[in-house]
C-alpha cells in the first residue's frame, strides 16, 4: 500500500507553488543561507571538482606559494642567495627560481641561502613545501577513493500496461563494468493539493515497487510501480498527471565491490519526463555465440506497447 | 510507550545526586582514571585540534627535531661538514641549517657532511626526514577523511502544544550543504528520584518520537515527542519538570554521501534549555522565484503559540 | 522454502540458450557495450593488477615521463644545462639523467638548468616529479588496504545423503589466517525450462540452506541446501540435472577483521563442478597434542557415502 | 531461551578432547596448514607490531637496501662517482653514502655518479628510494587508522545471585576516553559431553543475556546471563562445572566514533576463570563535586554477595 508519509524534511504547507527541489540529476534546487564553510568544504571541492580543473589548482598553487616566497626572498635582499648571476637573468627571476628548487626540495646548489635571514625563509620554505605535496597526496588519494556511483537512470518514467492495469517504470543500469550488490530502491512521488483553505499543500507517498530489493544488480533493473487501487494516482489520466505536477524522486543504495562500501545515487523526475504507454526495450541478450552482452547506451530505448 | 530503560551503561543508585553527565554539546562530563594513552590517542588528538595548533605543532616538531640533530652533528664536531665558513655566522647556526637541508632533503650542497660519524648522523637524519613527512601525510589525510557531523541542534528543547495535548520538540539541521540520508533519532531522558530508601535513583526512558527516521533530511527535522498517557512526563507542569531536574540526550545517526560513512551526533539539554509554550518557526520556505530557500541560523527562530 | 525469485537483473526469456553467465570464479561472461571508462577504472585496475605488473607501470611511466621532459629540455637547448660535459657522453643522454635528478627532486647541482625557458621546464618537472610520487603513494595504499576476500570455495558441488532424502553441499575456507565474523550466504539456482510457446524461460530460485548465517568462521562451513518437497530439486536425478544444465551461484558476505569492513565473495557452480554421492571429509579436528589443526588444502576432499 | 546451536564452524564430534580453541585474549589456538601467505599479509602484519619494531624494520630495510645499491655502484666502478677522495675514508663506505643520497633524494652533489652505467644505476635508486618513502607513508596510515579496541574485559566469569537464583556475569568497559555506541553482544557456551557411542560431542548453545544490546556505553557493561530454567547451566554446582570444562566465547561490536567504524573484540573464559559467588563492584560514581568519576583499573574488583 502506497504509504503517505507526512515529511521528508521538507515540509507540507506552502503559500505559494514551488518549483522543482530535486534537479533532473539528483542535485538540490535550494538556497541555502547561513552555512559555514570550512577547510572540510574546501577538500570536498578539491576532490570532486574535475581532473582538469585539479591539476590547474595545484599548479597555480604550486607558483602563488613561490611567488610569495620570492617576494620573501627579495626582501631580505637576493644578495644573500649566493650563485645569482646577473648575467643568468633579472635576479628576481633567478630568485624565483631558487625558490622553486627549495619548495621542491631539488636543491641543485648552485643557488643557496645565505646568511640567517634568507637561510631561515628557506627552511621555513622547505618544510611548507614538502608538506604542500603531502597535502596534494592526501587530496589525490580521497579523489581516488570517493566511490563515485556511476549508475544510470533512464532518461524517463514510462506510464505503461503492467499486469492488468498500468504502472509506472523507470530503469537503471551500472555503467561500470562491475556489480552492485544488495541493491535498495525507494521511489517516492510528491505533488501539491489545493486544500479547503486556499492553501497549497505538498503531500508525500513512498511507492510500493515489484521489487524493492535485489541481490546483485549485474545489467540493469527495472523498477515497477503498480498503480493498483492503493496507489495515490489509480485512476489519474494524462492530463490529471499534468496537472497534478509530480515530483518524483528514487533513491538507489546498492554495495559497490569496486570501493567496498555502499554507494547511493538519486535521480528526480517531473511530468515532463514522462513518456506514455510506451515499455522499455530489454538492453541485454545473448549474441551469436550465445554469451551474454549488454549495451547501457540502449537504457532510454522504448518502444510503443 | 516510552520505555523504561535499565540502564544506559550509567548506572541507578548513587548517594548523591549527580552533575550532568553529558555536557551541552555532547561530550562528557566524566573523569577517566586509569586509561591508558597510546599512540594512537595522540593520532586522534593531532587529527581532531584546530588547523592551526595542528601546523603550529608540526612545525615546532620539525625544529625541535632539527634541533637535536644539530647536537649530534656539534657533538661529532662541526668541522666535519663542509662549507661551514666562521664569516657566514657561527658554525652552530649554520650546522642547523645544514641539518635542515638534510632533514628535508633539499641537499643544496655547499655545506655537506665528511667523516664516517658526521655521515651517519647525517644518513639517519634525511631517513628520519623523509619519514616525518611521511607521518605529516598520514596526518593530513586523517584529518581531511574524518568526517565531521556539521549537525546543527536547536539551543532549546520546547514544550508545546501538540495535537490534543503537549509534546516535547527540537530540531535539527545540517549545517553542510548536503543532504543526510537514513537519519535515525533517538531522544533519551534521564531524572532523579527518590526512592522510599532514601537513595537517589537515575531512571532513564526512550521517549517514543512521532518519526524515529526519515530518508532523507534536506532542511531540518522537527523531533516531538508527543506526551500522551503512557509518557513519564505525562501531567507534569513546568515545576513538576524543574524539581525532577531531567537530562535529555538526542542522539542522531545519518549516512553523510559527502564522507560515504554514518555520522553519529549528539546533544544533551537540561530544564534549563527547555522553553514554555513556544513553537518553533518555519526556516526554509520558497523565496519570491518559487526556488525554495533555507537560513539555517533561524534554527533558533521560536514564536508564542 | 525455495522462493522462486522474478528477476536476477538478468532477465527470463531469450530466444536461445545462453552460455553460463557467470564464471566459475564468480567473474562475470558478459561483454558490457557503451561504458564508458574513467581515471577511477585506471586507478581500479592499477589496484588489482598484481603486484610485478603495477611495479612495471610505474617503472614504465617514470621512464616514459623523463623522456617527454628529456625531449623539452632538448628542444630548449641542452647547451643551458650547465655541467654537460660531452666527454661524459652524448648530450642528450646526460640531459636524460639531468631530467631523472630533476624529476626525483635528488638534484645533485653537477648539471643545473640556466635560463628561463630551461628553468621554467626544470620547474614544472620538479612539480611533476613530486607529484608522481605522491600518486604512487595513492596507489600504494589503494592496494594495500583494498580488502581481498581469499576465500576459498569448494571445486564441487556435492549431492549427498542429508538426514531422510539428499542434499546439496558445497564448502567454504578461510585461506587467510583469520576470523570471518557475520557471515550471510546465499544460494541461488538458475536453470532454463521450456516453456509451451517453444522459449526458453530462464527461472532463479533462491535455495533455502540449513543455516544461511554464522557468526564466526573459524575454520570452515559446509553450505547444505536440503532437498525436501519444496525445493526445485525434488525427484530430480543425475540425468534430470544434465538436462536442465543449471547454474549454481553462491554469494558470500562477511565481516573481515583484518579490513574493518564486509567482503563479498562468489562462486558459480554447473552441473559439469557437480559429484555423486560423495560426501566431504572434515578438514579440521585435533592433533596428537589436541590442539586443532587445519588444513584448507583439504577442502576438496570427498568421499563416497 | 538459550539456543542451541549446530555449528560454529568448528564441528561437534571428536575423538578425544580438544584443547581450548580460543585463548583467553580472543586470539585462535589452531594450527592452519595450507593457508598462502600473500603481501597482505605482509602489510597487515607491518600495521599490526609494535610501533618499535616497526620503526626497526623500516630502518633496517632503509640500510639493507642501499646496501645493496652500494654493491651496484661497486660493481659499475667506485671511480665513476665524483667526489670520492680516498682521504676521506675507504671508497666503498664513501659510496654507501652516496647511495644514501641518492635513495633519500638529498642528493648534496659532492659525490655524484658519472657513466651510463653508474647514472643509471642511480636513476634506479632515486625511483626506488622515493617509492619506498610512498610505501612507508601507507604503511603509517595504515597503522594510524587500523581501529583497536581497548576495550577491557573484566578477567573473570562470576557465578552469582541474580533476581532469584544465580546468573553468569562479566564486565566490559572502554580503555580508551570516548564512547561506544550500538554495542552489541553475544555470549557463546561449548562444553564437551559424552555421548551414548562413548564419542565426544561439542555443544554449542548461545546464551540469551539481560540486555544484548546498549546504545551507548560511556563508562562499562555488566554481560548478565540469568540461570534459568532455560538455560543449559541450570542446576549445575561448580563440581559440575568444572567436570564439564565449558568454554566461554563473548563476542562484542560497537561503533567506534573514534574511528567511524564498527569494531569488534572478543574474550574467551574457561572453568578457571571462574569466580563463584562473588559480584562485581562498580566502577564509577560521583566524586565529591558531584561529577560522574570512573576508574576502569577497578573492572575485576569483586566482593562476596
Amino acid at each position: 500500500m502506497s504509504q503517505e508519509i507526512d515529511d521528508l524534511g521538507i515540509g507540507t504547507k506552502f503559500s505559494k507553488r514551488t518549483k522543482r527541489i530535486i534537479n533532473s540529476d539528483g542535485t538540490y534546487n535550494i538556497n541555502r543561507l547561513g552555512t559555514r564553510k570550512g577547510i572540510k568544504d574546501v577538500f570536498r571541492y578539491l576532490t570532486t571538482v574535475s581532473w582538469l580543473k585539479f591539476f590547474l589548482i595545484l599548479f597555480l598553487g604550486y607558483i602563488a606559494l613561490n611567488v610569495i616566497f620570492t617576494l620573501l626572498y627579495v626582501l631580505c635582499g637576493t644578495e644573500h642567495i649566493s650563485g645569482i648571476d646577473p648575467e643568468n637573468g633579472h635576479p628576481i627571476i633567478q630568485t624565483f627560481f631558487f625558490s622553486i628548487q627549495t619548495f621542491t626540495t631539488v636543491g641543485y646548489g648552485g643557488m643557496a641561502p645565505m646568511g640567517i635571514a634568507t637561510q631561515s625563509v628557506a627552511a621555513v620554505e622547505a618544510f611548507v613545501g614538502f608538506l604542500s605535496f603531502s597535502l596534494a597526496t592526501g587530496l589525490l588519494y580521497g579523489r581516488f577513493s570517493r566511490p563515485t556511483s556511476k549508475l544510470m537512470f533512464s532518461d524517463n518514467l514510462l506510464y505503461t500496461k503492467y499486469r492488468d492495469g498500468h504502472g509506472l517504470m523507470l530503469k537503471i543500469a551500472n555503467e561500470r563494468n562491475s556489480v552492485l550488490l544488495e541493491v535498495e530502491a525507494m521511489l517516492i512521488a510528491t505533488f501539491d493539493q489545493m486544500t479547503e483553505d486556499g492553501e497549497i499543500k505538498k503531500r508525500y507517498y513512498r511507492l510500493p515497487l515489484e521489487l524493492n530489493r535485489i541481490e546483485m544488480m549485474t545489467f540493469s533493473w527495472t523498477l515497477v510501480h503498480g498503480i493498483d487501487e492503493e496507489s495515490p494516482f489509480y485512476g489519474m489520466t494524462e492530463e490529471d498527471f499534468m496537472k497534478a505536477k509530480p515530483e518524483f524522486l528514487v533513491m538507489i543504495k546498492g554495495f559497490s565491490e569496486v570501493f567496498g562500501q555502499y554507494i547511493h545515487s538519486r535521480k528526480s523526475y517531473t511530468e515532463d519526463d514522462m513518456l506514455w504507454n510506451k515499455k522499455f526495450q530489454a538492453i541485454f541478450g545473448p549474441n551469436e555465440e550465445g554469451v551474454m552482452e549488454m549495451d547501457v547506451r540502449n537504457i532510454n530505448l522504448t518502444t510503443d506497447e
